[in-house]
């Protein structure tokens, strides 16, 4: 097995695109990087890039052309410093509207990530959060590939390319494929959080700096419409738009052609299936695309065609 | 320990509304009853009510008014037969809708409980589905009290006091509190699955009859908004409305006030807990009314006020 | 032609349902009933009814089984009282979800309905309202028939039989058909506004008390699915839910199958008269169902079937 | 004043993106341009483009600068050749989820524009509708300006830059305004319809080659956030999201802070206004992003401060 590449950027962009490409790598091959927070600062404390949730990247995988996907394999993703930051108010978007009157300020809010613990805690905790001590559960914000068409999409939205999602199930363990549009792929990483809950509500996971370590595989041929993933024991889509019912039904959709081309049901197959064992998550529901996944188990799935 | 009290309903209701009671018990009485299935069969074959979803009921809970709650321990799901039927198509509602010109009928599908095994199978598999054996995962599709205002609300839908919320966490071991709106609460129950995946996406869950076992009391002056309630290690609040993210934002404010009221926390520090914290789960996505669960670990709260 | 019936009546309904009749009528007889405004005051400025939106009713009219539907023609509607209110901020609902930190309090506001001039103007005006005299353009707020299946709407929000739709366009001039779906089709009547925007965003028309004046006529056989009227030039659906997009849906839908029954057009052909000719408007925006309405203009149509 | 420029664009974009500018034009100057259809077909036939609504432009105008907004003047849109083309289908979008199963294929479909009568009418009508002859209505699809933050936002969608908005009201005598976000504004624009209905509900108005004048204005320092816009009567706002609930939102919240900033209005002061005064009107409820337009008749205006 060939060592992992290290890659230190140079620059950073704010919206997944066909761009130059910062790094060039083969199918199959390992990167680990050092990622910026949220608000563009390092390990080091030090302003690096702008908001919003600046990308290492592009990364070009040679052989990946439009049609194929392109699989992302995360490995680690490791704390690169021991502070986080929040906002200290849930988003305005998942409260009663008329209960928005009551929010208080988007304040800044300081997080202790202790790399020895493997924990996260407020630094300076509100009353009756005094123990709250979260487990360090690490997870990759917005990541994915340049979109179709042209399309320059922003670091704070996501679509059918991935981006920026959100989704606490995006962490070691877990691979993610992304439908390929343009030669190389063009992976872009980055926002890794010390931990969230479902749908980022305060519009912030604890934003920090992490070093990520995945691997690149080009999917060959292998065309899909949303991204795909899979863990030890489940298979997963993910749908990402407004309202939620929307990202749903993209990511139901893509399960169902998934266990229609790859597993040979039929549609009244995926009904049953589906309807009696379905699982769905909840991604972001702050970003201007919101996002849902859709899973199986996959213990309840027949062979591969 | 009083013994439990057999109800045995000789009328069934299509709505939750004020209405003569069936029954009448004390405040911390159990209550067993037999369930019919959602088309209104009962366990021996027999057509005894109309669709959608006829409720045994209602209860008279005494001493309950409004302003209080009732809460609902939920103590067994027993299977009463050895049958369920699903949909063989999965809703409209929850695809891309192009994608519903694919969709095939919705064909009444026929599954097998096994007591014994406590399992649930098709009895038909359709290829590929051969070996698909759900655990034996019973749920109460729909239940809940009286509405305010002189409503009468459809069994297929629900709203602030509960219904047809198909919601795979009310289950055994779970409680739930609903707002009491009239004298006596008026509980009424049925709808039993004997599995059903997230989202009750087919339309059904597997449907079936069940012998269900509930605790009902009297919460003396605790005002809710929206159902609450609580698992041995988690408390939850339900939203129910279309689109998803309007039940979110119920379901969202609902813990808010909760954690504010009787935990102590400010908006701020609601904004910590839940941001970092919160889990979402999604109920139906196919009746007039979405539903989705917002909780938190019990873990994770201060003690009470 | 038969005198018009005045009806006077001694109680009033937050509710549409299936109740004992307060008036029983011929098929096209006309009745004359003096309104509530929405908080249950009287023309005489007495309280004698509970919000929201006390109606008049139910009016029992003779012939009328489920499967028909009940033709309301609007024939006046005249100003029973000087003034009328409106609520002094826009309803958190119509703004992006962080704009409700700026919202006033939602005062009462009183205006003047000038019968002589015919128009409506602020009492106070404020700031740069001093020259804001609206027409008289008085509109039924919340009218329909009892529902299905047993329900009872609250006159708070509507639905397939019609209820609280807060449409400009239920103004003199137009009729509007209700599905029956109890015999009798049990009427209802109320929440007359002199004057309303689109949307009804503040939560409020101008809310007044008015003289209506209403033919009522069973259309034997004609089943519908949602309510449809017609103007002098045009022919309208009204759909009413949440999202907006899922009441556009309704009206969309219940449009192309009225041209496909009762003008013989094919859904292709449906798709290039709608598609080139269609008109949406925004019923309320506010209220727990949103309504749509969908028109075509009746030069567009090809002869009845 | 000046001469109108004609415009022949050499390349045409599938996004709204900063890129180089294919003509540089003084602030004040009147643009001609012939566009191609939504297929890039240009008006002798000739597919120049790909799908999806190829844009002229951009053309930079001296002295934008991002904070100020760039003025639209629509002179004329006269058309450029004798054919348009339409979907046979409807949208599934607009319909109930369940009716997709219904609709019949997406062909393609002739419309013939008849220049001396100013009409628009099917080349083989369908039973009934023999006499539907529109009249020729032209509007601007897609238009607007480069986006912030680096996007290239594709032409089947939209947003605070404007772009696919297929809104009737884009049409000769109105004028609007966008957001400048990079230097010289780059301005696209094409995709005309000779007719259309509210809401694209077949996915297409009648798409043809249109001769388009307009002339193009910086107003410096005007900053706004979404397209604002006026007729000789009203002004308007625009907003661009899913559901269309959020576009609605975007629209009025623009129409806020316009009417509080030009007219000196307090927030209670736009509640009266817009509450009884406001109308909306439906863009397109087809593309990614639906269209909501909010404006209000000029004669209800304070003087501007």
């Amino acid at each position: 097995m060939k060592d992992a590449l290290r890659f230190e950027p140079l620059a950073w962009s704010n919206v997944l695109t066909e761009m130059p490409a910062a790094l060039r790598i083969a199918s199959g091959d390992i990167v680990i990087t050092e990622t910026l927070d949220a608000a563009g600062v390092n390990a080091r404390g030090e302003k690096k890039a702008d908001r919003p949730n600046p990308m290492n990247g592009p990364i070009f995988v040679e052989g990946a052309e439009p049609g194929d996907a392109l699989r992302v394999e995360i490995l680690k993703i490791d704390p690169a410093r021991d502070t986080g930051w929040t906002s200290a108010a849930l988003s305005a978007n998942v409260l009663d509207p008329e209960y928005a009157r009551n929010l208080p300020p988007r304040d800044h809010v300081e997080w202790i990530i202790d790399r020895q613990a493997s924990t996260v805690k407020l630094e300076k905790p509100l009353p009756g959060l005094e123990n709250l001590i979260l487990p360090y559960a690490p997870m990759i914000g917005c990541f994915g590939v340049a979109p179709s068409g042209g399309q320059a999409i922003s670091t704070a939205s996501s679509s059918n390319n991935g981006g920026n999602m959100d989704y606490r199930g995006f962490t070691v363990g877990c691979s993610v494929s992304f439908p390929v549009s343009v030669p190389g792929a063009l992976f872009f990483l980055g926002d890794c959080h010390a931990a969230q809950g479902d749908g980022e509500i305060a519009g912030t996971g604890v934003e920090t700096c992490c070093n990520v370590e995945v691997r690149l595989t080009v999917e060959k041929g292998r065309t899909i419409r949303w991204p795909r993933g899979e863990t030890q024991d489940r298979i997963f889509t993910v749908g990402n738009a407004r309202p939620l019912d929307q990202a749903l039904q993209h990511a139901t959709t893509e399960m169902v052609m998934w266990l229609k081309s790859d597993y040979g049901l039929s549609d009244a197959a995926t009904a049953h299936l589906l309807g009696q064992a379905v699982r769905y998550e909840v991604g972001n529901v702050f970003n201007p695309a919101y996002t849902m996944v859709c899973s199986v188990a996959k213990k309840w799935l027949p062979p591969k065609l």
